[in-house]
């Protein structure tokens, strides 16, 4: 499989940054509730990215992770001020990586040219990438949906992917942490490695990953 | 409003019946652990709907469900025998009805016609609408997505309702006590009630209902 691979593809959120590095501001907002609230926020982003795209209502990310933080506060009974709200939501343009990712990133770079593909409105997507300095693997290969007006795992989003790089589905590896995502990608006809940060059991959704490992170090393993 | 309703359609499975009516039987066969199994499951099941629907990958109810069972009890680290698997599986056809839905549609169905819209497979929904004899107020109505080929809230679910009463959108009073169905519902044209059974903040989906109430009697009360 390995030896045929032209191109790998990342998501974003949860992949390489990691969503719950909010955890810390919203303990510092909510003594004892930033890990509640960063996960009811999560949660409802997603519901609301796929509950959207069947509606055909699209919103961009910004729009729908600010909906999805009211809710998740309104939820916990938590009463933010102004301020506070906007905080979190800056903060996700400040998301940390994983703190594999860059090293992971620099080996997998030298063998296959990378990209980024994810839910996340341009803007907040270069604005994560370069406060990470990660533009250096990625160049102008930072995809978002936003084009297309539909959320992943329609299999639109996923064509993006393929028509910018150029290259046939099966020869570019897609690279998730979300199970679900994984999934949609293989179902679209990439090479799919789930990257199981949570040990979850593997999604029933009739296309299972062709590989899974812990972490990107992992995968820059098995790529070696 | 209300006297320009023309007919009432229904969701099913958490409007009219109780999901977590399982948790007992979960919870003999796992002691202790029968709500966490029952939350679990749910919320897996209405997470493979959307997916699967994005993906264009649909799959019926039935099999739907079990694949949520299946990821759930893994999540759970339950190891559950194969008659336990399908007993679970059968008490989605033997589900109970919150207590003030009988008295509900008895009032409801005296001034409207009532149907039901359902993501569950015809076999599902006309075996829990005969277990609990709620033919009489449903007669022939009883409608579900698999004709469509997509789950809730696929505009082209709730337009199988619009076809099968002949009537125009916004004369058809929906009713669901899931946030997200009743925003469906409203963004395609019904006019939309939401039980709020659970006391849950209004879904940030840019199409709130048009009134909300604690449950069926509720309902009764406001359309008097």
């Amino acid at each position: 499989m390995k030896h045929e691979l032209q191109a790998l593809v990342f998501d974003a959120y949860g992949t390489l940054f990691d969503v719950h590095s909010v955890t810390r501001l919203a303990d510092s907002l909510f003594a004892g509730r930033g890990a509640a609230l960063s996960q009811a926020w999560r949660t409802k982003q997603l519901e609301y990215t796929w509950l959207r795209s069947l509606m055909g209502r699209y919103d961009d990310f910004s729009a729908v992770t600010a909906g999805a933080l009211d809710w998740a506060l309104e939820s916990l009974g938590l009463a933010a001020r102004p301020q506070d709200r906007a905080s979190l939501l800056r903060a996700y343009r400040t998301l940390g990586t994983f703190p594999e990712v860059r090293g992971a990133l620099a080996r997998l770079g030298e063998r296959h040219p990378l990209a980024i593909l994810s839910n996340g409105h341009p803007d907040m997507l270069d604005a994560v990438v370069d406060h990470n300095e990660l533009r250096v693997f990625f160049g102008e290969r930072v995809l978002s949906v936003h084009e297309a007006g539909v959320y992943k795992p329609d299999p639109r989003v996923y064509a993006i992917a393929a028509a910018q790089l150029g290259l046939p589905a099966q020869s570019i590896g897609f690279v998730s942490s979300n199970g679900w995502d994984a999934a949609g990608a293989k179902s679209f006809g990439f090479t799919a490695f789930w990257v199981n940060r949570g040990k979850a059991p593997v999604e029933r959704l009739g296309s299972p990953p062709d590989a899974v490992v812990d972490d990107l170090a992992g995968l820059a393993q098995l790529l070696a």
